[in-house]
């Protein structure tokens, strides 16, 4: 594979991994990717809530309402097949039966995922030629596989997991924002050999997205092809949910993360810890929205420690506040306890100068809490997105 | 009064206004203002969802659902009051108490609005002193009082309406953006003496404000004192609801457009019409969410009719649509109709180069429509909101 690489990380037991150009992109560059598991796997999804979702994300929806096993996931960059209609569904269709045919697995066993542009239809001739060679060349390296579906992300992001007993699990995403400007999209693609029981993890699923990938934000704009999902083909033997679950929150956590830091235009990690809050939804809305505020990411980029901007985006959130019993910190100096606290302004500043930025926030209701992280906001954010063309 | 004023525009008649520097504002200027009725009159109110609004705020929703007349309207600048407790809600009445004093009329006939610094107690001496003398030389000019509540706004927003039988209706607005900076506040105050039915008024103003200052942002962010109001002292004479209702639509709309153009580092005006929606509230997110977009923003900053931006900023929205019936056109341009059309990049991206640029999209369900407002995203915003120290 030619696209950019990190250390080759091997996939789980029985997982394999293929790449090629197939001339969806202009560039040449690579463009079509798969997946593929030797044997059945259980599997939990979660997709976009936009009303303009992409038809992978529709049709991934109804084979998981389905509730059947799966095989292969096949991605292709350069185009994201969304706003494309019945006939974008029609092509979506096309690729799972095309690559289930040249596997000899049932077609409602493979997943799709497409990123890129919107609106415009694939070029299904090169698709389906790309995908009949996709399996010629199979490997088992996921970075190879986090290079291959990278669009404008700076680096690949991939994150893994060591189970009791052996199994692993392997995680992958692609996205700097939680979208890119006709360049859809945040992906999160985990794997692991862990046997698992199904049922209960696709009912846990919904939580471990909650506060790991719905706790990122770039610029608050949902895409229409943002999926997570993960797949465990078992072979390396049972592992109770109770292990499996905070592990797999671990790599979900630690991939969402280096999306939020590869953002658009970003030049450092937005960290924001709500605590005190009366439910953990509150405590994750408010964390959220602290991470998307333009005024507070702005603050941020300007080592300003802003407090106010921190008090209006609770409020602005909805989230239950007693600002008597509030308080915030910033890098660990406290800054407000129901009133503004004396604190050393140049040394505050100064210590906003990291990698990392972190807000801790007491809402002073309840016992609930709850993290989200984004990044600064920059010209360059603005630059990016405005010198674009479609 | 010393403030940046436009060109003259009577109060309405039998109200007044007066402003002076109390001392609030370090620099000096001019930070305490008043508008005062000679006789009672009905109103109606909307302030901020905020969860932290600010002691102003809570307390004009109290006397609003007292369901009582009032008098006057006293505003500070320099300060929010806002998470200041229980310390910010007396000093907020003393003034409210204060000011009736001298006035001779009810406390609770006059309503407080306070913008500023976050989470500060007020100078409340200087203040008093101030109240004492604002009454001193009253005039009758709303532009030198909108001169007098502007903080960082760079002009100056009035709107005025002509009604059948000689009353008027005069409105005075502050704010460049939805929030300032730690300089909380989009203020709107609209005065008429139109006799008006009082309870229809209540019962209508939500949809008023839902139609046009709620349907403005500059960059998402809620501020803890928004608050828009109206007050009619009746000395005009008897008007229709009928009659008055689409004449306040007018003023309130020619006054939150201001605000948008006005917007922190804005170079034009951002207008979204949505048409073939479900409901009017679905019509009203959608545009609106298109005009918060970072994405669709920093299109519009460069000249890009980048129509995919719009799809998703519709989708994330969550506005019911069906996408192979939806339409998009740019100033004039249809760029996309269920699919992608044809157009002159050139020509298109040319035209964006105006005062106002002009989104018109029908999501192709039902029959309702709605227009929202915002402006460009500029490295200016992030200039202004990064270097900006508390």
């Amino acid at each position: 594979m030619s696209a950019p690489t990190s250390t080759p990380l091997p996939l789980p037991k029985g997982f394999q991994t293929a790449a090629l150009a197939a001339g969806i992109k202009p560039s040449g560059k690579t463009d079509l990717s798969t997946v593929v598991s030797e044997t059945d796997c259980v599997w939990a999804f979660a997709g976009t809530r936009s009303t303009t979702a992409a038809a992978c994300v529709t049709r991934n929806r109804e084979v998981y309402a389905a509730g059947g096993p799966v095989r292969a996931l096949v991605v292709n960059a350069g185009n994201a097949n969304a706003a494309t209609g019945k006939r974008g569904a029609r092509d979506n269709a096309d690729i799972a039966d095309a690559l289930g045919s040249v596997l000899n697995v049932e077609m409602d066993s493979v997943l799709t995922a497409s990123t890129g542009i919107i609106g415009h239809p694939l070029p299904m001739d090169r698709v389906l030629s790309g995908v009949e060679h996709l399996p010629e060349d199979l490997g088992t390296d996921a970075a190879a596989f986090a290079g291959a579906i990278m669009t404008t992300d700076l680096r690949p992001k991939t994150a893994s997991a060591d189970l009791p007993g052996g199994a692993r699990i392997v995680g992958v995403a692609k996205g700097s924002g939680m979208i890119h400007p006709d360049m859809a999209t945040m992906f999160a693609f985990v794997f692991t050999d862990a046997a698992v029981d199904g049922p209960g993890l696709r009912a846990a699923f919904s939580a471990v997205v909650a506060r790991t990938f719905n706790a990122v934000t770039v610029d608050g704009d949902t895409s229409t092809n943002d999926m997570a999902m993960v797949l465990a083909n078992g072979q390396a033997g049972e592992v109770a949910l109770t292990d499996f679950l905070p592990a797999l929150e671990t790599v979900m956590r630690d991939l969402a993360r280096q999306i939020a830091r590869d953002g658009e235009g970003a030049t450092r990690l937005l960290t924001v810890r709500v605590s005190g809050a009366l439910t953990e939804a509150e405590a994750l809305t408010a964390a959220r929205t602290c991470c998307v505020s333009p005024l507070l990411k702005s603050a941020v980029h300007g080592n300003d420690p802003n407090w106010g901007r921190v008090i209006m985006a609770v409020g602005r959130s909805g989230a239950s506040v007693n600002i008597e019993g509030m308080t915030v910190a910033v890098q660990g100096n406290p800054v407000f306890a129901g009133k503004p606290l004396p604190y050393d302004d140049a040394a505050v500043s100064a210590s906003m100068k990291a990698e990392e930025v972190i807000f801790e926030i007491d809402l002073g209701v309840g016992g609930a809490s709850g993290e989200a992280w984004g990044c600064d906001l920059s010209a360059e954010y603005v630059s990016i997105n405005a010198d674009y063309t479609t």
